[in-house]
């Protein structure tokens, strides 16, 4: 009879204090959103300090230098000053919670039904930054080691919800202490619970909003419709020329740098189960068809093909009733997902030159852009890093482990851009944890398997990176 | 030397209590639209039942049955029984007057400035029903008869400026006092001081709004971004595919029953001062250029080509910033301008036509009409009594009198529907009044002209229609 394996024990161990203590966390409503609630993004950081502190890290820091909300630094050398060093990063600051009568369980009470934490915070991210600590935690109890295999450091940020406007500034500023061999980036789901996977990618985005202006007011539509240009009508047309009839974005040279996925990750969604119906009611909030690009999956089309989305438009009159008139102007709010290798400064110039090119004679147009954009990012899936990792994922789920990606958007280009060093990504959540929405939860034997991985993690990767 | 003619001289002579009567009227605030002022419009409806009978009409009546907001009737047979008889049509409820801080001077004080007369419903439309009570004690004087050479009735209704929407109920309850040869509405304007016209026309209008529905609420763009159906995209193609390349609308058998001005209106359109830069800045409210439908002028366009126009879009997320969904429905309304002979419920069936056709897979769409709608109206130009009326403008306006329309819609369809007469059209405002708007303002010398014009015709019109 084989015995278990020591993370996997480990783990076992450690698993009641590990949810009092993330139930402890989750308690303190850490809304970025909500400057009311910046009191309470610093608590959590010294929430967390002091837990990595009674974990026996020798290095914790809560930057607090404004103007990014506080992060929380950390870092545990390795005995040998040669072992690589790996960078895990999370993030404490959690999504507002209204509406608030929409929760069965009040969202910072961390109520637990069944195998499932429900919490604000217990999916994204308090509850994988958790799983991380005691991931560093089983690591030492299966090595028997008084320091990890490789020198590990925690930055966990406190306005990734607020879309990490500081967070290119904050790394930056601290390029010594985060210096790195690798990042572990922890915020992204597993596909699904009977089929665990490997992220390898998210898609950036940009935002956009353009505003076509007529005239310099409203004007009655009896006396003047049909005589001059509707500003509400070019709105509608550009945004009709923003696609072809196969769904193709049609911004120029919007295709010229897109990194299509490899083969065997192809390979992998195509295996992943899939069934349409569930997707379009759970994931894709009660679609009734799927629809997009010519030629690829819906997996395919969410996680690795950039997209031209309308996430709003207004223009003239939109109360009540009718109000017959040619509105002075009109606006649509634009989002581009992008994926590797597209940079957001070339999409907005593509914007630009495409709306310059469907703004009529007699409009104004305007764009505005939403910040500088998030880049996308994809994992090299044969850097021994990934190869590790994705091995560690394996042996912790029990499973056959396939790769998946995240259409959302997040700061893992900043990271390598910033930091110059690959980024792998190792998460245990779930795509239907209702993430900023009410009834947020984790299932918590996915945690402990996550914790697991990354423990076998750190024992592997100093032979793997050798 | 030629005298001047009795009727000229009679008006003349009138002038001074006109417009003592008609400030007295302004100064009542018969806002149809704000149930608070519905004591004033029956207040208004009373001052005018007083006036007229003042002025000697031996048969006057308030209707106030409900739900109609009041109107008055009133008739004055002519000596001859043989004699034909004329209804007169306008309406006494006016606008709302906000904003209120933007009025030079107060909206109902009947303020006097040089030759203007500054108040809600100086032109729209009581100054126009004033000008018709003058009209007929004009005739009389100028005539120097107890009756009038025409049975006149008058009909002025309370609600024009909601939409008319009991008009042609109450029509049908009472044809027997209304009953007539002609109606002479009253309720347009000249094309300009120094170009007047006889209107012709009204363009009808029928009012829509097209709702498509995706999913059962916003969802994460991306999470689903490119793999469902956009709500907001699907809208914009659809009010981008309701114009070609020519600005022609593409529902399906739209221009079947359009009737084309005849060549004489084409060739007084034509022959009219028009200034684009102006129009733009004065009528367009500041649209920099002129578009629409290839083929056809400035003012074909607005007053004899029929329109699609969208009043108002919206989907999605409209607040500031940017928030990164696909909306779970968008919705446009839009209003259709019709030309003789296009019929409201043949427009609304290609409209659910069009918009079934453009309705994407996943997409459910809903049709919302707004009423009826209201169809449109042109005059015989050839017909007797539109000639007598051109020939009584051009002697009262000592000036050469072209033909123009009113691209705006107005009730004179129903009129004619209900009661089977010719509808012709006299008005002496101009289209820079500010109806609707603050400072409305009427100029007293052209409502003079117009008391003299009717005057003329009233004595024409029975050898004229014999």
């Amino acid at each position: 009879m084989n015995h278990e394996p020591p993370e996997r024990a480990a783990v076992a161990a450690l698993a009641e204090e590990f949810l009092v203590s993330l139930r402890e966390w989750i308690a303190i409503p850490s809304i970025g959103a909500d400057p009311a609630h910046h009191g309470d993004v610093a608590r959590s950081a010294h929430w967390l300090a002091d837990a990595l502190r009674a974990d026996g890290w020798p290095e914790v820091a809560v930057w607090d230098e404004g103007p990014a909300l506080p992060a929380v630094y950390a870092c545990w050398p390795a005995e040998d000053p040669a072992a690589p060093t790996v960078l895990v990063y999370g993030h404490h600051d959690v999504q507002p919670v209204d509406p608030l009568e929409a929760w069965e369980h009040p969202p910072f009470a961390g109520v637990v039904v069944g195998e499932e934490l429900i919490g604000r915070g217990a999916s994204d991210d308090k509850g994988q930054v958790a799983m991380h600590l005691l991931g560093v935690r089983a690591h030492l109890a299966a090595t028997g080691a008084t320091a990890p295999a490789v020198t590990l450091k925690f930055f966990v940020e406190g306005e990734e919800e607020s879309g990490s406007p500081h967070l290119a500034d904050l790394l930056a500023g601290h390029t010594a202490d985060l210096a790195c061999d690798l990042v572990v980036f922890t915020d992204t789901p597993l596909y699904a619970r009977d089929a665990p996977t490997v992220n390898t990618g998210q898609r950036g985005v940009l935002g956009a909003e353009v505003v076509f202006t007529g005239g310099t007011s409203d004007v009655h539509s009896g006396r003047v419709g049909g005589g001059i240009p509707n500003p509400a009508t070019a709105i509608a047309r550009l945004v009709a020329a923003l696609h072809d009839a196969d769904g193709r974005v049609q911004l120029p040279g919007f295709y010229a740098d897109v990194v299509e996925p490899t083969a065997v990750e192809r390979a992998d969604y195509a295996a992943l189960p899939f069934d349409e119906a569930d997707w379009l009611a759970a994931t894709a909030g009660g679609a009734r068809a799927v629809a997009g690009e010519k030629g690829w999956s819906t997996l395919e089309r969410v996680w690795t093909r950039p997209t031209a989305e309308v996430n709003g438009i207004s223009g003239g009159y939109t109360g009540p009733g009718l109000k017959t008139i040619v509105p002075r102007d009109a606006s649509v709010k634009l989002s581009f997902r992008l994926v590797p290798d597209q940079q957001p400064a070339r999409i907005a110039s593509a914007l630009r030159e495409f709306v310059a090119a469907h703004t009529p004679e007699g409009v104004t147009a305007e764009v505005r852009l939403r910040g500088d954009g998030v880049p996308p990012y994809a994992v090299d899936v044969t850097h021994p890093a990934n190869v590790a990792l994705y091995d560690a994922v394996q042996q912790a789920f029990d499973q056959p482990v396939r790769y998946s990606r995240t259409g959302g958007s997040g700061p893992a280009a900043v990271l390598h851009d910033v930091l110059g060093v690959p980024v792998v990504y190792l998460g245990a959540t779930l795509p239907d944890d209702r993430i900023h929405a009410p009834n947020e939860r984790v299932v918590l034997p996915l945690l402990l398997r996550g914790a697991e991985a990354a423990a076998r993690l750190w024992r592997s990767l100093p032979e793997r990176l050798s």
